[in-house]
């Protein structure tokens, strides 16, 4: 099935919001196996968006179009969608009450403009919204079926995800393709490709996506049905695993926060984290998801030496020897924070984020990463590249990957994916 | 002049990774006057980007190709716009040469693969890339300008930066339009519109673009030449401002935690910080910026009751009697850290960020903010929708906000923006 999603919004033109619509609408579509082909975004403009309508119709099974629901004068698209589909707009009783009963349950009066969201082509199947006013609509025109979906991401995912993902996939039948991602951490793309490329050979096409942390690996396979697919996908991805080790964090969409999430949460043990460079970006990201309370004793942000010494215990000596950025310091932040916290693990990150703060033999991007447990303190030195961002982002995750491979690579799989 | 963006890449149709060319590329263009009237996204396939570019010659004046320069076989993107501008594909010796210095510097063999990134439509102007290997080129097809740039967001930004903005500022000569940003926080979208729809009537148009942690507005004006526009647009802005009051943070792209920074580097003041339910994202943001650890002094993330004792010294019968989610224990955190670190300026935060964790009379997104300065300690409850990210990042806006109003609303002007 091929796919075509059309977004309209000028806002987006100008640069001035991103389309997590379309990111979100392409990741689902893709995940159940429908092929999104093209994507067009045109101006809150009737003209433009039946244009962009005409050729999507005469090219695509599917056309999925978002955004200019509202009430506004720039609220354009269900004029447009009722002149490509050849359809008058009906004001619909239902949605009309709808959009009144929300009003009250706020204790607002009905604005009159309000109105023209319950304007719907006629004979459209009519979508309500759970999380807004605006319901989405839907048609066929020809053999091609046509969404309408409002452009409010909250709204449009929650009647994506109730309506027309599953449509989707019930009209997707015995799909012939089956895919599977494989996240890694650690290890160059030109590494891994040299590592696992003549996979390619066995019927799996790879596409290797770096990201800010670590390379991303996609496979992905036609087989003559469902079956056949999705065994060849399961053969490659065992065989990626096994030539790339501990490298791969992750099969499935899972994030590395959510990974070593997982596997604290499997081993009951309570963490605590002292930062300098990172400035609070590592605690976050150990505390992101919902129940880390259950292991996240505290952080601490200790950017000045005052603070090493007095809140982490870290000796004058060291500091002194050594100095704030050094793996002596980092390992004697880890071991303070876990001592004075009472926890099984210590975790820390001192360097230099940039993109001042250079000194001799300490360049920007030179970070330290703590571990201690009863058992032992390390460090490991890192030198990092990129903007001051950037730094920290991949600090904390290297971070994140060492409490991972301190504890054992295995936890319950978080939803959506496989632990390696 | 009327662009088109069109990007190469079936890792973005298929929901792998988000687009952030487009979006520098529609931010960059819109800024200087260019009007981003069409983006379309299409695979790596030949026959799909010499359909989408025909389609953008004959409707726009500048069209911008990205992606698909790399040496893999599915970097398609040489060969159909050799098509598309009916020339043929040259090896270019110079290109050629610069590719195999850069081995060279990293003591890497040249893959003869790479060869192909020499190749280029004859006759179109070379741009070379300064932080990767693949060229961007630029050619002219009957009136249409053709700019064709390579996908890595780094490489892209840095030689669009260097070129293609430069040319196309270059080519609009005296435009007439003129825009502004003002950026706001603390009143809800339908107040905004209330309080300035009206002028509207004055020429100038309103985009209202709520964000998580605010609404932006943004003003734009058409008038009979470049002067004239950006007058009736700075007294509309005077307007905006006068009417909104303190909620106007910006007028500008700077963001919220680049104003706090500028304001808190203008008075000179140490800042410590106390987080529960914020988890040390506020922490992060208030260190976020190059420079801060001028004035950051310690951020704690203090989670357990424990650490709020011991590090903070919140008082134990606080805890009991009110709670570690109160008004009350927001107030000792901030005035805690703040002795405890001796600085001007203690923030804190506690709530519950949920989805789990409501008690009696506490429900999932209330949160108190502690201010603590040598004069007087103070907090505000709040109320936040959404989930767990949201609430978190939500709060710690608000806190960035109740600082900006403590310390006064003016600081020196963030590169790009003026300060209300």
């Amino acid at each position: 099935m091929k796919v075509e999603v059309i977004t309209v919004g000028g806002e987006i033109l100008c640069g001035l919001i991103a389309d997590s619509n379309f990111a979100y609408l392409s990741r689902e579509l893709s995940a159940i196996g429908a092929e999104v082909c093209w994507h067009a975004t045109v101006r809150d403009n009737v003209a433009d968006l039946v244009e962009a309508s005409r050729t999507a119709l005469a090219r695509a099974d599917l056309v999925i179009v978002t955004g200019g629901l509202g009430s506004t004068p720039d609220d354009i698209t269900r004029k447009a969608m009722a002149r490509v589909l050849s359809k008058e707009l009906v004001l619909n009783d239902r949605v009309l009450d709808h959009l009144k009963k929300r009003m009250e349950q706020v204790g607002r009066e009905f604005p009159p403009v309000m109105e023209s969201q319950a304007l719907i082509p006629r004979g459209a199947a009519i979508f309500f919204n759970p999380v807004g006013s605006a319901p989405a609509f839907a048609a066929t025109s020809g053999n091609v079926r046509v969404w309408v979906l409002p452009g409010v991401p909250a709204e449009l995912e929650a009647i994506a995800h109730a309506h027309l993902v599953p449509e989707v996939e019930g009209g997707l039948g015995d799909t012939r393709t089956a895919s599977a991602l494989l996240r890694t951490i650690g290890l160059p793309e030109t590494v891994i490709a040299q590592k696992i490329g003549d996979l390619t050979a066995s019927g799996c096409s790879i596409s290797y996506l770096p990201k800010q942390c670590g390379v991303d690996v996609r496979l992905s396979s036609k087989g003559s049905d469902r079956g056949d697919a999705r065994a060849n996908i399961e053969a490659c991805s065992r065989e990626v695993k096994a030539r790339l080790g501990d490298a791969v964090y992750c099969v499935g969409s899972a994030t590395l926060e959510q990974v070593v999430h997982g596997i604290i949460l499997a081993k009951g043990i309570k963490v605590a984290v002292a930062e300098s460079c990172t400035g609070g970006m590592l605690s976050f990201m150990l505390m992101s998801e919902p129940g880390s309370s259950a292991y996240f004793e505290r952080g601490v942000v200790a950017y000045s030496d005052e603070s090493k010494r007095t809140i982490l215990d870290v000796p004058s000596a060291t500091l002194e020897t050594f100095g704030a950025v050094s793996r002596q310091a980092a390992e004697a932040m880890a071991h303070g924070v876990r001592v004075g916290s009472r926890v099984g693990l210590g975790v820390s990150t001192t360097g230099i984020a940039g993109p001042d703060g250079e000194r001799p033999g300490k360049p920007v991007g030179l970070v330290y990463i703590g571990l201690a447990t009863p058992e032992r303190t390390h460090s490991r030195e890192v030198k990092l590249l990129g903007a001051r961002h950037q730094v920290i982002y991949r600090a904390c995750c290297l971070a994140l990957d060492m409490i991972r491979k301190e504890l054992g690579l295995t936890g319950p799989a978080p939803p959506g994916s496989v632990a390696p």
